[in-house]
């Protein structure tokens, strides 16, 4: 029953033109999608998940990668770390091929999970990883751990998966890594005990959250992780998102909320409310979406300036 | 950053046929309100809000209350413990005419919201409530202390004023408070903070928590109060609800999201979940609403059944 404990600051990764658009159903066009990622850029985010270099088979909305990562390095890359996912080594020849110079790998804590998202072992896409890590060692290299806490496939995901993983991609040189919520049934209880065995583990080790609110637990799960003194969260503004390889996942933790909750509780994220929620009903009008964050409903001091 | 620390169990007090409904913008014809009724409480509620006798000419969806109320008492009074919410001793004496033998007394601990919400200063307020209580002490007599955190038109509400009115209900006998965030906005700082102060002066008193959901910090706060050692929770099946007098409130927690929630943590609810959001999915049918609480989105076991 010790009170709550937080950071006086928190950073927030947003993910909204990477995670975000990789489930919408129809495609964005490419300039479409450049203006909502510059919208984003220009909100100030320390880093931002740009795209992902998948197979346009799998994902044919990440097709434009390549010309969605050009243009991002070219306007923004000397202020944003803007990291492109890869599932494996072609993808980050691609992504270094236009420009990228911070990637994250993806691969999953469950073997379910990670055969269905990338059609490959766990062992399989540690031995990518390696490869990466060893050829392209200059660039920043993040790993983004699918279904650290719960799995659409085979439930709730043994902590010893996720060390195990974690291991493996500190030994090969990895900069940080990214504990993913994929499917957002992780618990407030279940999470913590799973970060508890992490942090415990590599004490100061670079380590951020990435969180869906498919239950609606996002923000407990976050505010749950602040206590525990963890201080990087991806989100995506507007809420958009979702995996397209895990059952009943939905939208990612919407940027806005949790932006509103850090704010409200005096914790400094370093962007604008207002002008964040100006930037997500724009995309949800662009993209023909209902505006569906929660604090988005309240339209604060958009419409009505009403407090509430 | 001391663990999270929760109770082995909670209760859940069901509130969708009174805040739920009082919100509704069409008449629910009184047969599909007991229908609803009668669904819920076969659930196993030990505690429900079932209407509230307020005029007819502020809130024409209670106009209904005698008749609904009186089944109730017949049906489910030697199981449930049945409130009628009251803003006064007019509406305290209609309800147990009408069979009521718990009573919900409403004031708000912020001026401006209480005159909005039942045209009487908190005084006035006060003053109905020392009578009622005088006059029917052999009642269970509750008080819904509304605006405990945030109010829409004065903003942050000080500790004081909430202390100020739980002082003045103990005195006159009150059984129990329930310590309400109207508008849902209060923040899990916020709330922790003047949860704190009200538990150091009333250590043992029985208190209970009504949130809403409008910032989607409803769980956070649930959370929040849980690691403090609050048990009780009032909510509502499929999120229905909102204040018709203040500007911006919407949606109570739902309780199927709070119930999933506990339920994923080890916390015993009581309820069962699958029944519990059957009967979510055919309140948001009779009634022609999105069915919009979070896990009902996921269909857990009812129609896909997949866990995730």
């Amino acid at each position: 029953m010790a009170p709550l404990d937080y950071p006086e600051a928190i950073s927030v990764t947003e993910v909204c033109t990477r995670d975000g658009f990789q489930n919408h159903k129809t495609f964005i066009p490419t300039e479409v999608k450049i203006e909502i990622l510059d919208a984003l850029a220009a909100l100030g985010f320390a880093k931002m998940e740009v795209t992902s270099f998948v197979s346009p088979k799998a994902i044919p909305q990440m097709v434009d990668a390549a010309e969605v990562m050009s243009h991002f390095q070219k306007k923004w890359g000397d202020r944003i770390a803007g990291f492109a996912l890869v599932p494996n080594r072609k993808g980050a020849e691609l992504a270094i091929r236009n420009g990228a110079e911070a990637l994250v790998f993806v691969l999953s804590a469950s073997e379910e999970h990670n055969k269905a998202n990338t059609n490959r072992t766990i062992e399989e896409s540690l031995s990518e990883l390696q490869d990466i890590c060893r050829d392209f060692g200059g660039l920043e290299i993040s790993v983004g751990l699918g279904t650290s806490f719960e799995c659409p496939f085979s439930g709730t995901v043994a902590p010893e998966k996720v060390t195990r993983v974690i291991d493996a991609a500190f030994e090969y040189g990895v900069d940080h890594i990214t504990i993913s919520d994929t499917t957002g049934s992780a618990n407030p209880r279940g999470l913590e005990r799973t970060l508890e065995i992490v942090r415990s583990r590599y004490e100061s080790a670079p380590f951020a959250l990435h969180l869906h609110d498919t239950h609606g637990m996002g923000l407990a799960n976050a505010l749950t992780a602040m206590n525990m003194g963890f201080t990087t969260f991806e989100t995506a503004t507007a809420g958009m998102g979702g995996c397209p390889f895990a059952p009943g996942a939905s939208g990612n933790l919407a940027t806005e909320d949790l932006v509103n909750m850090a704010g409200r509780m005096g914790i400094d994220t370093g962007i604008d409310l207002i002008e964040l929620l100006r930037v997500s009903r724009e995309i949800a009008h662009k993209l023909a979406l209902p505006w569906k964050s929660h604090v988005a409903s309240t339209r604060i001091g958009l419409d009505e300036g009403v407090y509430c």
